[in-house]
């Protein structure tokens, strides 16, 4: 019988790295020891003007808009946001393995067009925003162990992101709980409108083909659990299953009262490092060696809320 | 208004690599179109001594053993199958982005030990069957775009395989939906009482480190649409949020009426090979140029039940 619970824990120690075994060869730190001696000025506090809360019935998801990477989709997706536009939408699709996608659901085939949600003042079409160039003075956390995509991938402003260097472009990979901008055959016609988030093994087809958004930092639970759509694609074939948006707001145009203490662990720091080490070169008993490899999307920035790990 | 619809239809297209639009410069056939075109023969019904049917509240998840990589494991979750061991048992665990866990929640801490369930005639220990010897006379279906992980990658009896030519290894990739065999310290002491399907990012540390049981080919949204866990890595904090497993059958003991018309396209067959073609150069509109690559968990055997997908 001993196998059967000393399993759950040991496929647990697998996923933190934590290791307090005796027989250890070399011992290294967990992750959870790395984060708990992280000095404060490795984490930052994303600017409320760049966080949105976006109210389910079952919790609040905590999103961090990338206005590095595509400051004209974050700044129509303020707008939108402050027209109310997003509030009394609903989550209309969620396909296993690939996407959970919220936008207005008049605009599919059978609903009110009369009722679709204005735009207001945000553009209806922007640039594509899909790369980025280079810039040698933003900071750059390179993984060193390849890619199957890309030449490179690293991270940079907390983001996972893969890079071209001999076109000197640069693209946010579609990692899990990454925020992508749904769009229509022309490149310029996403606007921000409908946005949908990964959850499942990142859809690397879509890097650099749509824009990234941003990324869930909090609640993605609130996206992944969500019951499977059972129309074609994912989307849910009668009304009453979607999951509505009771509303999207700024955390910037909140009291502070009502912000939540969100931090971000730099990804430029050395405890990010030190992660990124662990996880490739870290002992544990269970393992015959260390891994020593680290896929783009297999390690992403901590997240702290009142300075807890905001994922269980 | 446009873009907010049509982007449906578009983020849809590129998961089907589907497309009948009349721009398109070189028009290739999409995975659906493929599908269609694939010969009877392409196609193979799994051995109902390796079908499991897993009767959760919601549903049937059916899941094929891997007795090729596994037999040991597979022998032995024969018997536990056949011994009720599994009946009465309990999802406990889900943990967002890696593994949903079943189990008998009665060896968990705080669990009642004299309520477990015997594993009866079942081995409490197994030889590991981490890997496997590569046998040049097995099929053999590469990928060409190499691997973060591994020396090389490719299909092999239905299941997505990493391989070390040097070592004369090859193990199944923990993909999404792939089933493993959670384990103590010890290399030996999975028997297979333990099992956890992987509902996120392939969790690639595990590979060649946990042994593979299998792979679900039906329901898996049964498995990753749970809600997850808040206790510790993704466990119920309560008892009354386990999700009870009504009963675990083999196929085989079934009379044939109950037994689903589930088959499995072959991976060694032209049509998985073309499908594999089109998601690394199928032509869409939506791309200014084809992805180029494919990663080895970006892909899986498409499965069928009374002659439709499985999946939608």
């Amino acid at each position: 019988m001993h196998a059967v619970a000393s399993s759950l824990f040991v496929l647990a120690g697998l996923l933190t790295g934590a290791s307090a075994m005796a027989d250890q060869a070399k011992p290294t730190p967990s992750a959870k020891e790395l984060l708990a001696a992280s000095k404060p000025a490795e984490w930052r506090t994303p600017d409320p003007q760049n966080l949105l809360y976006m109210q389910l019935p079952q919790g609040r998801v905590v999103i961090e808009l990338a206005p590095d990477f595509t400051p004209l989709h974050a700044a129509n997706i303020r707008t939108l946001v402050r027209g109310h536009y997003f509030d009394g939408l609903a989550i209309v699709r969620v396909q296993d393995n690939f996407v959970t996608q919220w936008d207005d659901p008049n605009g599919d085939d059978g609903g009110d067009k009369a009722k679709m949600h204005s735009l207001g003042t945000a553009k209806t079409t922007l640039p594509p925003e899909f790369t980025r160039a280079i810039n040698p003075q933003q900071p750059w956390t390179p993984l060193p162990d390849g890619d199957v995509y890309a030449p490179q991938v690293g991270f940079s402003g907390g983001l996972p992101v893969a890079r071209d260097p001999a076109a000197g472009k640069e693209w946010p990979v579609q990692c899990y709980g990454m925020v992508g901008v749904a769009r229509d055959v022309a490149p310029d016609s996403g606007n921000g409108s409908a946005l949908y988030a990964v959850i499942g093994q990142a859809p690397r087809r879509l890097d650099h083909n749509l824009a990234v958004a941003g990324r869930v930092l909090v609640g993605m639970p609130y996206l992944s659990a969500l019951p499977r759509g059972t129309g074609p694609m994912g989307f849910y074939a009668k009304a009453a299953q979607r999951t509505p948006i009771l509303s999207v707001k700024l955390a910037a145009d909140l009291p502070p009262a009502q912000q939540e203490k969100v931090q971000v662990l730099r990804t430029d720091s050395p405890t990010f490092a030190a992660l990124i080490e662990t996880a490739r070169h870290g002992h544990n008993p269970f393992y015959p060696e260390p891994v020593g490899k680290l896929g783009i999307c297999d390690i992403h920035a901590p997240v702290r809320v009142n300075g807890k790990p905001a994922t269980p």
